[in-house]
């Protein structure tokens, strides 16, 4: 793994000269967790082989060390192997064979639940869990938490593919894993071995002018970069022996009418549904 | 780094026998990546050394490298080292004194501008960005690209903190910032090196009954789990020197009173105000 330039490392990552022209990738630190973090890959496609023993609780370990705010831990998971249920699930998630066929899907939870239960338990109701705010913590301390989970996990050489798509039917999501009130399915997440007959590919992002201001925001100096990166995103697709359409037809196939949220636009009305005041 | 053992690093986590009183940490595989996120520490006490030229931009990429939903990387980054404006953000987050002086301050996006311009730029605005779903997708976007940098950061000797207090007061942070509509301010990350004279520790976590569930959820099974953490908490406290307060007490603090949530209880107000329609 650290075998991995830095060079090669930021060239497959961004294919072009980043972090920027004038920096010499030679000069940068570089370590196993640097490069395993550059090397991520969404994996799509698994052997059937099973995580060892011990694996999932070790990642729930390095989960559980992401940061948290104000230690109140407002997140959950569920494991999920029963292959009957991850049939289930896949097809709450617009059929995604992955979630069929991983040995291991996650199911990451904003969970206000078992903060709602202390309150109840101690026979004072927890005014604050009715707001947006407290969701959003719960939301954020999930995706840190899931997101240590992928680079250990990936440290170890199995693979994962988030799926957001775990939010097309919440209700159901929410009944199929047993969740209380005050739980939110947030993502999904595969994990297996990859299958190296049907390997992934680093794929590449927007050059770091397009994401990274110095100290204020400027949307005029991303036009450029927003610009390379659909050539950049194209000739990347070509070489996949994808169709190629660039970043900006994307954008505007992925947002442009509310059909394409896949359900999500009720995100809302469900997230109501399960409990959520959303004040 | 990878000196520490499995079995110190879970030790340091759970002050009690996890992931599972069953199970040998000698049997689980180990590395220098695993190390790394096991051993983080919130960090709010920093030297005044500057991060080393070509670092940010390090940590920029390993943040890139997170996955992303449906490739949109709708998230951004601010880089604040002037000391003049992270005093002024120091203000607006409930004056830590950390967010003024760690060398460098970063400030996370939920960025749909960038998207929102691609609509407009091509004549056709993307109904999507009025949903509340896909606000989700930008913090959750943003949340994934911040853990990956705290890894990498922490990888190489520098130390951060969260801080969601960033919140507080968003449309301050915007105007500070030169935000434009439809940018959301998810948290903010202090960065440096840490002072050795004020050492952090490693939090203890709930044991992992209280967070992982197979196949369905429960939320009787985490009643123990929950007492026996209210228990370590407190001895972790005596230990720090901290007044013993328990994780119950703590979690019904933060969340019994409206008051407590210190202005976010108008997030969703300040979000509108943002340009968000929320729908």
């Amino acid at each position: 793994m650290s075998e991995t330039s830095a060079a090669a490392a930021l060239w497959a990552r961004y294919r072009a000269a980043e972090p920027s022209p004038s920096a010499d990738p030679a000069t940068l630190p570089w370590n196993e967790v640097l490069a395993t973090v550059l090397a991520h890959k969404s994996v799509r496609s698994y052997l059937p082989t099973p995580v060892p023993p011990g694996t999932l609780e070790l990642l729930i370990a390095a989960a559980q060390s992401a940061a948290t705010s104000s230690n109140l831990q407002a997140w959950s998971v569920v494991a999920v192997e029963d292959p009957e249920r991850k049939g289930r699930l896949s097809e709450f998630t617009g059929s995604q064979r992955h979630v069929r066929d991983c040995p291991l899907f996650l199911v990451w939870l904003a969970d206000l639940a078992r903060l709602d239960r202390i309150g109840k338990d101690h026979g004072s109701p927890l005014a604050g869990l009715d707001y947006l705010e407290v969701l959003i913590v719960a939301i954020i301390d999930a995706a840190l938490a899931a997101q240590n989970a992928v680079v250990a996990l990936e440290s170890l050489g199995l693979g994962a593919v988030y799926v957001g798509a775990i939010r097309n039917r919440p209700e159901q999501v929410s009944a199929e894993l047993g969740l209380p009130p005050l739980v939110m399915p947030v993502f999904g997440l595969c994990v297996g071995y990859p299958d190296p007959e049907h390997p992934a590919s680093v794929k590449p992002r927007l050059p770091q002018g397009a994401v990274l201001h110095r100290e204020q925001y400027s949307l005029d100096a991303t036009r450029q970069p927003i610009a390379d990166y659909d050539a950049i995103l194209q000739d990347f697709q070509r070489e996949q022996a994808m169709k190629p359409q660039g970043w900006i037809d994307l954008v505007r196939g992925r947002l442009e009418t509310v059909a394409a949220l896949k359900g999500r636009d009720r995100l809302r009305a469900a997230l109501q549904s399960l409990g959520f005041a959303l004040k």
